[in-house]
């Protein structure tokens, strides 16, 4: 069995209006000095199998096709 | 200036009817194997200063006050 997090974020550019609702939130609640938050995703996965290759593959196309736009989103897979 | 990546997951038990549809739809993708999908968020900060051990109070502050709800989910914050 093989662990893996897929990590889905906007891309520079792209506005984030819900990263700037929790900006705006954070400095109404006296949080500071925080300059720029950005919202993404992430995916805990758990795939049968063991081969690592074969296993980030299969989850470059999962992000191609589900899990990430990618007009807008860029993905990174980190396997455990 | 510091840059933060808070993670926040859902606690174990807790019911994820998303990753649920999610992993529903990677089956009808075709894509076998995978057997848990669990989604969770990502907030990418930039915080004035540069002393990292306030970084962490602060943040640790904000996901208890805002980022996280800590009865079902738990954070974990790297800052970079």
């Amino acid at each position: 069995m093989i662990k893996a997090r897929v990590t889905v974020t906007l891309k520079n550019g792209v506005l984030d209006p819900q990263g700037k609702a929790i900006e705006g939130a954070l400095g109404a609640l006296g949080f500071d000095g925080v300059n720029q938050i950005r919202q993404g995703k992430v995916f805990d996965l758990t795939l049968d199998g063991t081969d690592k290759a074969a296993a980030e593959e299969s989850l470059k196309a999962m992000c191609e096709k589900l899990l990430a736009n990618t007009v807008i989103e860029n993905y990174a897979i980190s396997i455990a």
